[in-house]
């Protein structure tokens, strides 16, 4: 659980976030923190994309730096951030020099992209608090999307046995009220809320009637979840 | 609530997945794919991602090909494939033209993934039936993971104004039974289930007492939700 | 005849051109049009061939440009122009960039050149009304020029079955009027012109004596152009 | 008509034409004059270029090649064909070298490519019969595509001041007999030939009422043919 | 006092050494250990560094290897080894994840030659037990071979204060018995030996008289040694 | 003994130092030099060397030069310096031309690194005074260091059969005093200091008791000392 | 004796000379004239070369050009100049199309290195009035030194079989009178000096005694030289 | 003299060459010698430049080698050979280093090609018995064949003041008897042949009337030889 607390006080610490490194997924970070209100800091060793954050405005500022000398770090005031973000991806000497500096010039929290196991593993070792992989987890997600149950719209896992799930309310529940179907006895599961990704209706009524082009939002064990006539 | 229609029936109608480009995020889908037991051909046109593909056993096979030759495509038989997914994020023109000659060569679903705005909408332009931005999307989910509310630990959103919300237990309700906080009257939220990763019980009974050091999933309005004592 | 209507509708309509990428090509287009009177405005990335534009002066102005980034083709005013021309042959993604670009700026008509089959499909999905592919033509055009009929200078094809061609007259036909030819009634072709590159007489008296030396200008079926003694 | 002569005599008398430089323009006089049957052998430095011709069938034979050396020429035969169409375009020093090595062979005509106005002087010093400029013609020909008189949809130029003509029929002349419109003594033009590029009526009977949606093919000098109301 | 232990373990220890990267340093360090009866194993990624090992004959085997990919490492049996030498100066990334590999295959002493300061860091971060600085050694023994006093020829530092010391006889001693010299009483210091490079004759008799042309060794503090007439 | 004497001259005679070429190796003699309070001229042809040089303040002064321009080190005073440091190793032709330039500039001493024994030669044939294989070096050092005896922990060769050697003291002299252990009688060498790095006592009291935690110093002939029980 | 004749007239008529490239060959062309006094004006296109030339003071005046632009060549005046000498030899493209430019622009006489058969020839083409191979002519002189009778020391070749040589003095005609060897009715060659490279004694008296440490200059047959006992 | 010694005994002892760089220089040599039958092994780095030698049959026999390695040299037998010749002028690093090992490996004569003075030195302080500088040698040559005075065809410079020299016979003397001319009383030189390229009299009669389409050959001093009416 400790991962869960460090992200807890970050989350309550940080007010600016630096990001190093402003490629296709330092952009998004920085586009999506600045959105969010943050006030983002972007750095890059190319002039080019220090410009087209700028132009494209979704960071606070941003500044031409080489990350891998501590100096220019300092200068650049990098190290008074509470949270740093390394988006340096493919250039793994880089991402490593960086990382080590960033830590030895004493910023606390410490996020970094890897590219690869390995470079997971460097990363850890000079201190990275936190590293992602994001074309693994992009492909995970893309997996999921496309081999999930088909009715199954969205899914959220609560422990390894039970989870939440959005579906698609079967042909055969079409018309019927929810008592009728008497989920609870048959299947162990209870329905949460009816509507569509535009509005549900949360707590419905037993009485109210399915209807087949809506859906339904259950909570129960994954083994009852899948027994419905999905 | 098409794109959601192409997806039922691609995930009703596909056992095999062909994957052009073995990058890591084109191996990250492979593997995925190939842990779920589904069929996956990994393409590549450089000979080391196709033998690391083969060491690393993350795919059913995996030959080398230059997918901007239709000829190559269709000795390969990658025409006989329901879904392909196009992998190559880095090289517009070998991106583009590959899904040219996927659609060209009669494949039903294909999926790609795009580097930036004009690369999707050229994708899209050239029949592209879903388009990915990995980088875009993992940037989205690392800034939710790092701004959202400091104590809720996952959020499902149902519409866009309520939410199912998995959060840690209140200092202020540690001891006190369910019922006695009046929690459906008092904030107009419902408790779904209590306890920790590793195991939920779900639907509580209203004498349950809560303990601050486990989690609980409530549902209802966002507002109600914000306004929990978290 | 879409495409003639659509090429009727241009000629009219266009008085300002813009030619993107100035390669031999581009150039060759900025010289004749600009020779025509038409005003032109000429863009490359490449500060070279601006120059070499402008200090050989065939186009009314010309600007380095990156024809892939929307806005600078917004600033340059190239949206206002009611007919470009994409002469960026060498390079398929600049090329489609390009050309989508263009069209999402609402310019009317788009020419484009194509290197290759893809790359004009590529063009035509991307929205150019026109493709053409210059190395294509001028091989056909060499061929022409270096097979036909050794007598035939040149050929004006009516239908597919019906000609005007201007040809050497032959030996046989030296010294000897017109009507004593019986070209009608023997041939099925009319004479419509006697003379050589520098001068016709059209619509020549029956009575005039034909010359080895000179061309005649005939019109008739193919089958029977190629029963004359040439 | 030097040229003309020269013209008339190699298409008598070649039956084998060489093609060295297999790039797009190499390729396409490969295919053309392999669809007429003519025997062709193409030759490049590139393996990859000989390859592609030979798995796209669009000549005889097709060898790899080093035409900057005499003995490869000599050895591969290319003396022995009456025509040889050097297309090596880019690469000034090859072009130049290979021509020389041609003429030197014995080779009575050689065509070659030219990409600039130097190119071209540099081909005719070392003895090249004739030479073509693809991408300067292309323009030219685009040119004339884009800007001629808008009705007007072929011309055939006999001499500096006369032409014959298609054109779209003027709405004026819409149902009225050719007879009735006088155009010989009106604009002194006459009508050969009316119809579509399906099929032409020759000929035409001056009772026939013309229809705007048709074209008529006129021969006249080029100020009496501007006058028409097109 | 850890790093002593280190080493006096590893000596008892170590029979076979392999050292990975076969440049300058790398070879110096086979030549030497296999001079001396050790087996040696030399490894590098290029070929032609591994064969001039083995023409030269520097170590007892040499063999091509990639040493970022733990698997060639392990199928190589350099994980077999007690002690490893990673001899990579020039490419941080490889010799990171190189000493990072071999620490994770369970080698017990791995010595890892920095090309700086964060490279040092590095790769004690990732579990180096000794780290080198091959080039910053040699620049501290060359300057301490130019700028040492004059007649000191060698000195060993026992402790901050006090060294023994080969010097050049001073003139002003030459032809003077030890004993008359009173270099105890006079400097507190002894004479060990004297002689030449040849040939030291030690304990020398306290009769024996000087000669400018020789050395004599000494023991005593920095600050007596100074005050000698040198 | 002409090496000898070149050095005490040298050392005697020079103030000041130029050192040619900045890499790894150069840098370190600048730094120490500068530390010992030497004037030091640094100079490289690459400017971000010389730049490092000036930020890290390890010289007097630093200047970007190429030093196989023999007016370059001319107008830079380079010729006036009675030491010149050659300190560039990898670029053979560089190194033998400055090399070459700085001899017949007139400069007395030439010290000059070699990257192999080839380079070594043809910088003697030049004229240099003394030339250093750094890495070589280095390789010789680190193999003395991993091989000597595990209990010696530094050795003074004096000549090639007798030494001054520091060694742990044995377990079994432990808690004997000096006189017991008749060292001189048994192995015929002397106990000249015990302590350990950080203080030596000189000349112990024969009465002393020996502690297996100290180093004791000893001086006699090397096959003496390899009999005693290390 | 048309070569001749150009090459008088040539020297007659220039004072000036243009040489266009300043590589070895260029710049001892340059350093040469300017020697003797002729204005020279040294070009090339890059500015390092043109640098070298105006600080080693060899030319009268030396300017970047890019000879490859005729307008570059106009605007510096090369035109002007009665004689060029091109001295580009490793840029074919470069050296034929100046070669070209230069006679289009009027120049009288054109001398051209050439590096190859097929250079010259090309540079021939285009009208280079005399064509040198310096490469291949020191080849020849290298070997003349290198293989001619060990005791000529300098040949002056009259015509095929006759020629003047100086050669050294045989031994068995050392402390002879001339007149006495009798060396015209012996071997029909008659002496024209005595002497050495100091100094030459022309025409001495028949009663000189020779000297077998001096040279004589004899004239006559090739075969009659070559029975002399050298 | 030593100079003139030196290729007094070389030429009297080599009857095998071996040519190191086989460049344009380097084939010159061994064309030159082959043809004089002599046998010459030509050697180079690159396999092209050796497979050219072959093609051309310039050499005896020709191998690839890598001259910078003294084991390649001696395993090639070229330490056999009595005279090497170092072709290789553009790589100074490897020319010096050639030399140094031919000189090693104990070969009598080295003949070195060199680019610049510098290379030059470096050659001779390796030990290179004869340097020359073909493109220096060049230049003067072609700056000679282009300044001398307009009448004289060839110089043979006996000393300083003294030479031999073909003139073309001065218009002024057409017709005269060389007796009548007086040459010697008046002009102080003699007449020693009167003839042509093709066939030259020597020792002509002093009756001979000369003409001025002809040469003639003169010995004096050069201020006499200056005053003739050329």
């Amino acid at each position: 659980m400790k991962s869960l607390n460090f992200l807890s006080i970050l989350r309550r610490e940080t007010r600016q976030f630096a990001v190093i490194g402003l490629g296709r997924f330092g952009r998004s970070v920085c586009r999506n923190l600045h959105k969010l209100g943050y006030e983002v800091l972007g750095t890059d060793i190319k002039e080019s994309l220090v410009s087209q954050v700028l132009t494209e405005n979704i960071a606070s500022s941003a500044i031409k730096l080489d990350s891998t000398k501590p100096n220019a770090l300092k200068e650049a005031g990098i190290f008074e951030f509470d949270t740093v973000i390394i988006a340096i991806g493919n250039y793994l000497e880089e991402s490593i020099v960086t990382a080590l500096n960033i830590k030895e010039g004493g910023v606390k929290y410490v996020i970094a992209k890897a590219s690869s196991d390995v470079h997971g593993k460097l990363l850890q070792k000079v201190g990275a608090d936190l590293v992602v992989y994001p074309e693994y987890q992009a492909g995970c997600d893309l997996v999921h999307l496309l081999t999930q149950n088909p009715r199954i719209i969205e899914r959220f896992e609560l422990d390894p046995d039970h989870s939440i799930v959005e579906t698609r309310i079967p042909q055969e529940f079409h018309g019927i009220a929810i008592e009728e179907l008497k989920l609870r006895s048959r299947y162990d599961i209870s329905v949460l809320a009816v509507g569509n990704d535009d509005k549900f209706k949360i707590n419905p009524s037993p009485q109210e009637k399915l209807n087949k082009n809506l859906s339904m939002v259950v909570i129960g064990s994954n083994k009852a979840i899948q027994k419905l006539p999905l």
